[in-house]
C-alpha cells in the first residue's frame, strides 16, 4: 500500500509538475513581456570595454599611418583622393567595415599658390639687383621632401601681388607690436617680418595694413619653436624632432572657418557664393611665410634701434627694429625687400568620408568622431596620427559588428573631413548641410585631430558635460609606457586644477577656439564636444607646437623616429577615445554630467563678479540676474542629479530615460544664440566663443566689458548689458531645460 | 477498476490543473511585462473626445464672456489685472482646475495716449480759431462706452507731437498712394487723411514721412467696413453689428513684435533695453485714428481734384485729393488740420497667466493652447471670445484630471498671453524666455483669439503638418446651429482648394502674418501651429472684419447679439478646437502629416517656376536644386509615411514611434534660419515668413526676386540667388530629417 501511495503520490507529483510545466510555459501570459523590452536596457558592457582596450594594436595604428602618409595630401590634390579611396576601402571592407561608408563632396573655394611661377622673396639693391634670395622649398634630407607634390611654402588666402619695401622687423605682428613701431618709424611703404605666435596668421597682416606696410615675411623664430637650436648638423631634423633651417609653416591665413565664398551654407555646385572681394577675414596684403634660415640672414642686417627684450629671439645677433631697412654697415644697405605673390583662389571639390554604425536601440541618436584627412604635405602628425586611431577604433568596432556580437546602443557616425586645413572647411560644410538633423539628434562629438604631439600626457578639452566621461575613460586606461599608471594619475601630474567638487582632478580645458575640427560641432551647432590628445611636458621644451607642423618634414619617418617610436602614445589615445565613444554609444544613460557644467559656469561668474562687477555697477548695470541665473542652473542640475539618483530607471518607463537623455543631450543647445555675436563666423555658443579678453568668463561680456572700459562710451556700456543680458537668459534658459518637466513654474 | 481509473484518472487531471494553474499564476516569468508597457500604447480616446464634444456648453461659454467683459481691461490696467485673477482662480479652481497654474511678469514698453491732455484733431482758419473738432471719445450707446477706463482712440506707438497742415487724402497710405499724390501734389507741410486697410497701421505714416507728410489721420472707411452704412438710427450699432459713425479702431502702430525695446531677450527688470529712439518700425510723424463721421466731414470738403474711382468711399460725395486743403467753396477754405497728439511710453508689468495639465506617459512634449487676454476697451469678441472657449475647454478638462478619469499622454499648457494688442507682446516674451525648452518640447501651439467673427464657417490657417488632425477634427463636430451638416462638410462650402491627394477639401490657410500669438511660435520658434475661428459668409459682407474691432462697441452686448446669439458658433469652435487640442495631447503616433507639407512646397515650387523660373535663367541662376530639394523632401515624407504604415508601431520598441514623433514634432524646426530675414523681426521660418511679393511662394525668394526685377542690379539678383539657396538648404535639411535614422545616406 505504501508503495502503491508513494506510486500514486509520484505519479500525481509528476503530472503535477507536468501541470506546472504547462502552465508555466506552455500558456502564454496576456502581459508576458515584449522582447524589446531586454533591449531597452542595453547599457555598457565593461567586459566589452576592456576587450576593446586590449585589441587596439599599435603597430596597426603605425600601418595605418605609414599607408596614409605615403605621399603628399593637400586638400583635393591627387594624394587626397587616395585618401579618400583609402579610407573608404577600409570603412566599406566586408569582414571589418561599418555598416556603410560613403563621401560627400562640396565644391569650396581653397587658395594655392602658382606651381610655374612660385612665389618668391629676395632683398634687392637700388638698382633692382638681387642681393638675396630666399629659398622656395625646404631642404631635402631624404627624397619625400622632394616629392613634386610638396607644395611650396605660402599662406593660404593670402592675395597675389608685389611688394616691395624697406624691412621692419614686427615682432609678433600684434595690434601693439606695429603701433610700438609706429611710435619711432614710419611704417608706410614698409615691409615687415613678424614671427608666428601671439596673432592669428591672417592678423599679422590685417594688423598691418592700417600702419601703410606692404607686405609681411612670417618665419618660425627658434626661440619659440626649436627651443633656440637651429643647427641640422646635429641640433634639428633628421637628427632630432626640431625644425630644420629650412623649415616653413604653411598654414591658412583666414580667420573665419568654413568655405569663405558660401557663408552658412553648404557648398554644393549651384549655392550662391559671395564675391571673393567680400570674403571676411583674410590679408589685404601680400604674405609669405619663411624659414628661420632666410629670416636670420634679414634679421640679423637690420638697422635701426635695438627692439624690445621680449622681441628677441634666438639668432646671434641683436634683434633690431629696422632703420626702417638694413645697416649701413650690411651688404643690404639701402636694400629692399621684394615680394611676390601668385597665390590665386580656385573652386576644388573636396572631400568628407563618412562611415556609420547604425544604433540598435536609439538609432536616432549620434555620436560622432572625426578627425581631418587633409594634410599640408605629408601630414604624419597632422592630421594622420588622428585618422590611423580612427581607423584602428573603427576597425575593431567594425568587427564586431560584422561578428554579430555588438552593436552599439546609439548610432556611431565617423567623419573623416575634407579641407580642415584651409579652415575647417569639410566639418562646417557638413554642419551647414545637416544642421537640423544634427542639431536634433546628436549627442556628441569627439575629435581626434593631431593624437600625439608628444609623449608625455594626455590632454583634453571639451565641454563641462563631457569632462567626467573623459575622466572615467582615462583610468580605464593605462598611460603610454607604463604597466601600472593609469592615464588619469599620469595626466594629473601635468594638467590639474581644484575643483570644488572632486578636489585635485585633471583639467579638461575649455573649447574656445576654433583649432580644428570641433569647431563647428560647438560653436556652430551647439553640440558638446571634445578634443583629445597625448601630448608634452611643458616643463621640457617652449615649443608652440611639434616643430615640423605643417612643414614637409612631417612624415612618417619623423613621426615614428621622434613623436611616438613604437606608437604606444598613439595606443593610448586609441583607447581613452574609443573608451569615451563606446561610452557616449552604449550607456543607458549618458554619461554627462550637468553639475559639473554648474561648477564651470561659477567659476566664469566668479570671474565676471571679481573684474567687472564694480564697473559695472558704476554704469549702472546689475550683475545680480546673472548671480541668479547661475544659481537657477546650479538648483536645477542639483535636482537633475538626484532625480537620476532617486529613480530605477532601467525598471522604469523607458521614455523617463530618454527624457532625461534629451535632457542631457540637449544642454549645450540651449546656450546658442545666433544673434549673440554678429561679427564673429558661426560662433553661436555664448558661453565658449572665442574671447579677446584676457579675463577667463563669458566671453561676451568680456570683450564687451573691456571695450567699454577703454572707450567710456556710453554705447559700448550699452553692448555690455546687451552681453550681460544674452548670457542671462541662456544660461536661465538652459536651466529651465534641465527643471523636470513636472516642474516648471 | 474502472471507477478507480476514473477516480485516479480525475485526481490526476485535478492534480494536473492545479498545477498548470500554479505554473501559470503562481510562478512569476522572469519576462513578465512591466506596468509601464501598457501605458505607453496610451492613445486618443474616441468615446472621450465625443464625450468632451458632447460635455461643450454653450450657457458656460455665454458665462465665461460675461465675467470676462465686465470692465475695459487694457493690457496692465486695473480691468486686466481683475481678469488675471479671473484666470487664476478658474485655473487653480479645486475641483475643475489644472494641476497648475501661475503668472510670470514681463516688464514691457507700451504706448498711451495722456488722460488728462488727450490727443486732438481740430480744423483751424488760418487765425487759428477753430472751425471743426474731431470727436475726442465714441458716443455712448450704453453706459460702457461712458466707463472712465474706456481709452480715447489713439495710435498706439504713435510718437507725441504737434502737427498742422493742408489736408490731403491718401487713399490707404500705401507708398503707391503717395506716390500718385506727390505727382501733382506738394505733398510737404501736408497732413494726410488715410483709410484703414491696404497697408499696416504704422506704415501708413512710415510711408509718408519720406514724401513731406507732417502728420497722418486714420479713419475707417464704410464701404471697408460697414458695407456702406452710417446711420446710427437703424444701420450701425447697437442696431446691428455696424460700426457707429463715432466708433475709432485702436491699434498697435509698430511693425515688429514683442516688446520693443528687449529685442531677442525678455523683458526681465534688468534686462538690456535699446534706446527709445532706437525702436524699429514704428510713425516718424504724429499719427492719430478718427470715426467716419468726422472723416466724412474732413474729406467730403477737400478741394482739388477727384480721387481715383478705386480710391472712393461710401461718403455722399467725390474724394477730392486735396488742394491740398479744401475747396475754396468750403466752410474750412483755407482751413489746416491740426493735430496734438500726447501718446507717451511707459514700462509697466504684464502678466502671462500659465495653466498646465502635466502629460502621463510622455510629459516632456508639450500641446500649447493659447490666447491673449488684454483688449483694447471691453474686447468682448477680440480677444474675450477666445479666451471664453478656452476657460470653457479647461473646465472640461481640468474637471476629469481632477477626477482621476483622464490625463493626457502629453502635458498640454495654457497660455493666457498679455499686452498682444501693443505687438503679441506676452506671447513673444514668452518665446524669448523659453527659446530653447519650448524648441526642445513644444509639439503643437494652438491660437484661438478672436474665436467668432460670425456665424457661417469654421476657418483654419496653419502648418500644413496639422492640416490634418484640423479636417480630421472639423469631421466629427456639427457646424454650429446644425444638427445633421458637420463643421468640415459646412467649411468646404467656403474656404475650399482641389488638392492632388484628397481632391477638393476644406482650404487650411497659411499662417504667413503676424495677426495673432501664433507668430512668435510659428515664425520665431518654428513650431507647427495653428489659428482656429469661426467666420463670415464673405459673400454677404465686405466688411474687413466685424466692424466693432478694437473700438468701444466690441462688448458683451454686440457679441451675443450680433455676432454670435446663443453662442453656438463659439461651442462649435471650442468643440473643434479642443478635438485638436484633445488629439496632440493624446494619440499614440502624432497626428501630423509631412507628406502635407511636401504638397505645400510643392504648390509654393510651381509658383517660383511659373514665375521666376525664366527670370532667375537669364540671370545665370539656376531653380533645379529647388526643384531636387522638393523632390527629396517628397520622397522622405512618403518614405516615412510608409515606415508608419508598415509599421505595428503599438507592439515594437516604444523609442520607434518616439522617434517618429519627433521627426514630426521637429520638421518644421527644421525651416528655422536665424540671417534669412535680417530685416525681418523674429521671422526666421524661410517658408512661412512675410511676404510682400503678391506671388504665393517662398517669401525671401519671392521678395528679393521682385526687387531684382525692379533694379536690374547685380547684388540685388545675387540676393534673390541667396535666398534660393537658403530655402533650398532648408527644404532638404528638413528632408534630412525625415529619412529613416538608417537611410542618411
Amino acid at each position: 500500500m505504501l508503495k502503491k501511495l508513494l506510486l500514486f503520490g509520484f505519479a500525481g507529483l509528476a503530472v503535477l509538475t507536468v501541470g506546472i510545466l504547462i502552465g508555466h510555459f506552455g500558456i502564454q501570459k496576456g502581459s508576458s513581456a515584449p522582447e524589446w523590452v531586454q533591449e531597452l536596457s542595453h547599457d555598457v558592457d565593461e567586459d566589452f570595454i576592456q576587450k576593446f582596450i586590449a585589441e587596439v594594436d599599435n603597430m596597426r595604428i603605425e600601418e595605418n599611418l605609414k599607408e596614409l602618409t605615403k605621399v603628399p595630401h593637400m586638400a583635393t590634390t591627387a594624394g587626397d583622393e587616395a585618401t579618400v579611396q583609402f579610407m573608404l576601402r577600409r570603412w566599406q571592407d566586408k569582414d571589418s567595415g561599418l555598416d556603410a561608408a560613403w563621401r560627400e563632396d562640396y565644391r569650396v573655394y581653397l587658395s594655392f599658390p602658382n606651381k610655374d611661377t612660385p612665389n618668391k622673396v629676395t632683398v634687392v639693391n637700388p638698382d633692382d639687383a638681387v642681393l638675396h634670395t630666399v629659398q622656395e622649398k625646404e631642404k631635402a634630407y631624404y627624397p619625400e621632401q622632394d616629392d613634386p607634390e610638396v607644395v611650396q611654402p605660402y599662406a593660404a588666402y593670402g592675395p597675389a601681388g608685389h611688394a616691395k619695401g624697406r624691412l621692419v622687423y614686427a615682432n609678433q605682428g600684434k595690434v601693439s607690436d606695429y603701433e610700438h613701431l609706429n611710435r619711432t618709424i614710419d611704417l608706410r611703404g614698409t615691409i615687415a617680418i613678424v614671427r608666428y605666435g601671439g596673432a592669428g596668421r591672417g592678423a599679422k597682416a590685417i594688423n598691418a595694413a592700417p600702419f601703410g606696410v606692404v607686405g609681411v615675411l612670417v618665419y618660425t623664430e627658434p626661440y619659440d619653436m626649436n627651443d633656440g637650436l637651429m643647427n641640422d648638423n646635429n641640433e634639428t631634423y633628421p637628427n632630432s624632432w626640431y625644425l630644420p633651417p629650412s623649415g616653413v609653416e604653411r598654414g591658412s591665413y583666414t580667420s573665419d572657418f568654413g568655405d569663405p565664398l558660401t557663408p552658412y551654407l553648404a557648398a554644393k555646385k549651384d549655392t550662391y557664393r559671395i564675391p571673393e572681394t567680400d570674403i571676411n577675414g583674410v590679408p589685404p596684403i601680400p604674405i609669405q611665410p619663411i624659414g628661420f634660415e632666410d629670416a636670420q640672414i634679414l634679421i640679423c642686417e637690420l638697422g635701426g634701434t635695438a627692439a624690445p627684450a621680449d622681441w628677441q629671439g634666438s639668432f646671434p645677433c641683436i634683434y633690431n627694429l629696422g632703420g626702417p631697412g638694413f645697416t649701413s654697415t650690411s651688404r643690404f644697405n639701402n636694400g629692399e625687400v621684394k615680394l611676390h605673390v601668385y597665390n590665386s583662389g580656385e573652386l576644388r571639390d573636396s572631400a568628407n568620408v563618412m562611415g556609420v554604425i547604425w544604433g540598435s536601440v536609439e538609432p536616432d541618436r549620434y555620436v560622432i568622431y572625426g578627425n581631418h584627412r587633409d594634410s599640408w604635405v605629408h601630414g604624419a602628425i597632422d592630421p594622420s596620427s588622428g585618422t590611423a586611431v580612427m581607423l584602428e577604433i573603427s576597425r575593431i568596432l567594425g568587427q564586431r559588428v560584422k561578428a554579430g556580437t555588438w552593436r552599439p546602443r546609439r548610432t556611431i557616425i565617423f567623419g573623416s573631413w575634407g579641407a580642415e586645413e584651409f579652415g575647417l572647411i569639410g566639418s562646417a560644410e557638413y554642419a551647414e548641410e545637416y544642421i537640423s538633423k544634427l542639431s536634433q539628434r546628436t549627442v556628441a562629438y569627439i575629435n581626434v585631430d593631431i593624437s600625439v604631439f608628444a609623449n608625455a600626457t594626455l590632454r583634453a578639452s571639451a565641454s563641462p558635460i563631457a569632462e567626467n566621461v573623459i575622466l572615467t575613460a582615462s583610468k580605464q586606461v593605462k598611460a603610454a609606457g607604463s604597466n601600472t599608471v593609469s592615464v588619469y594619475d599620469n595626466w594629473i601630474k601635468y594638467f590639474n586644477k581644484t575643483s570644488p567638487t572632486y578636489g585635485l582632478i585633471p583639467d579638461v580645458g575649455y573649447l574656445t577656439g576654433a583649432g580644428s575640427d570641433y569647431a563647428p560641432f560647438i560653436h556652430y551647432l551647439g553640440i558638446s564636444s571634445m578634443d583629445i590628445s597625448y601630448t608634452y611636458d611643458r616643463s621640457k621644451t617652449r615649443a608652440r607646437i611639434y616643430p615640423a607642423y605643417h612643414t614637409a618634414y612631417d612624415t612618417f619617418d619623423y613621426a615614428s623616429r621622434f613623436i611616438d617610436p613604437g606608437f604606444t602614445s598613439h595606443q593610448t589615445v586609441a583607447r581613452t577615445a574609443g573608451n569615451v565613444l563606446l561610452r557616449l554609444a552604449d550607456s543607458f544613460l549618458l554619461p554627462f554630467n550637468c553639475s559639473d557644467y554648474a561648477e564651470s559656469l561659477e567659476g566664469y561668474l566668479s570671474a565676471a563678479v571679481k573684474n567687472f562687477e564694480e564697473h559695472l555697477k558704476a554704469n549702472s548695470i546689475s550683475i545680480e540676474p546673472l548671480k541668479e541665473a547661475v544659481k537657477s542652473f546650479r538648483n536645477a542640475a542639483t535636482n537633475l542629479d538626484s532625480v537620476i539618483r532617486s529613480s530605477d530607471l532601467v525598471n522604469e518607463t523607458p521614455l523617463k530615460a530618454r527624457r532625461i537623455n534629451d535632457q542631457l543631450m540637449l544642454l549645450d543647445r540651449a546656450f546658442v544664440d545666433p544673434l549673440a555675436f554678429p561679427n564673429k563666423y558661426a560662433f553661436r555658443h555664448v558661453i565658449w566663443a572665442s574671447r579677446s579678453s584676457g579675463v577667463a568668463t563669458f566671453p561676451g561680456l568680456a570683450d564687451a566689458v573691456e571695450k567699454a572700459l577703454a572707450t567710456g562710451l556710453k554705447e559700448d556700456w550699452n553692448q555690455a548689458h546687451r552681453h550681460l543680458s544674452i548670457v542671462t537668459q541662456a544660461i536661465s534658459g538652459a536651466a529651465h531645460t534641465l527643471a523636470e518637466a513636472h516642474a516648471t513654474q
